[in-house]
């Protein structure tokens, strides 16, 4: 059981870094298992071992992918109190998934609605444990008078917005590297929930 | 000629909105130009007039889109000379675009990479026009020593994201209308130039 399992897990990392690739490039409509398979040295055939089909390939990518980050998210921010800090945290995790799991994230940015009614509808729940984290420590900084917000939650979609899309512009080959980028979205989130330098 | 042209122009109309409709639910792999003639109300061969595939609409449908955007954007800050006033009009103007044309522009800001690639390099030759428009708005702020940037192409593509990701969370049926968006994207934009409330 144990053998087989690292086997198996050896295997599925390669078609799943084989289909990120894939989506990655072409996006999913226009990749098929076949190619795939072809792409992960497997026959057709051998995939329906990890999935049934196509879709629940990219639901099982995006749904692992989300409780990686939700996961890492809430260990970064465990025994972290204050909401400056908090959010500092948020950001700094968040910069870093979307430089260093660029093509993953990029994926998940758009492909969620390549999903059917059912598979979207339990990849949202999760979407909204991820979505409350950042709500939570705005409300919590607005709550201590830190945060100057005008809605809370357009404040959270922006700030989010500006993270997520990190995915669709960064060029790992341009000007700048994980810290720049790091240390200029701390400051702009900052600057969002109405934090001056130094503060 | 005239008449022809008129013509044309109610039925392209019609077609049009039909496209952005399908594309807009569906997306571009996952729709043909059989199910668009039939939206339209037209027989698929009469679509031939308008455009060659559907790869052609939408290439068509996107640099409309983007041109009639910049062409907005260079009427609005015409005459507007401080670069805080013009960082409030371009916020204003692509607000409103991302609210009230919703559909098209969230089309835009996920089918570009359905293009093949001499589309998409003629679209990303407008693309650029368009991106020019806000980083010589943070240049010309940060130049007067009025906005305080870190690096200013990593600032205006995180404004830039605020706004475009409109189209993909806004809800006409939520809490928020035009207004309240337009105000709290001025008032975020401010304070991601380093502006503070009342500068």
């Amino acid at each position: 059981m144990r053998v087989a399992g690292s086997n198996r897990d050896e295997t599925w990392k390669r078609v799943r870094a084989a289909g990120v690739d894939l989506l990655y490039r072409h996006g999913f409509e226009a990749t098929n298992t076949r190619q795939l398979a072809e792409a992960a040295g497997l026959k057709p055939g051998s995939l329906y071992y990890y999935f049934s089909s196509k879709e629940d390939f990219l639901h099982r990518l995006l749904v692992d992918l989300l409780e990686e980050i939700v996961e890492d998210l809430e260990q970064s921010l465990e025994g972290v109190t204050d909401p400056v800090d908090r959010l500092e945290t948020y950001v700094r995790t968040l910069v870093s998934w979307h430089v260093l799991r660029r093509e993953e994230t990029f994926i998940a940015s758009i492909e969620v609605r390549s999903l059917t009614h059912d598979r979207q509808e339990s990849y949202m729940l999760l979407r909204d444990r991820f979505d409350a984290i950042l709500a939570d420590i705005l409300r919590d900084g607005a709550d201590a008078g830190v945060f100057d917000l005008d809605h809370p939650s357009i404040t959270r979609n922006a700030v989010l917005s500006t993270l997520t899309a990190i995915s669709t512009w960064y060029d790992p080959d341009g000007p700048f590297g994980l810290e720049d980028l790091t240390s200029d979205f701390v400051e702009l989130s900052r600057r969002m929930v109405g934090l001056k330098r130094g503060d």
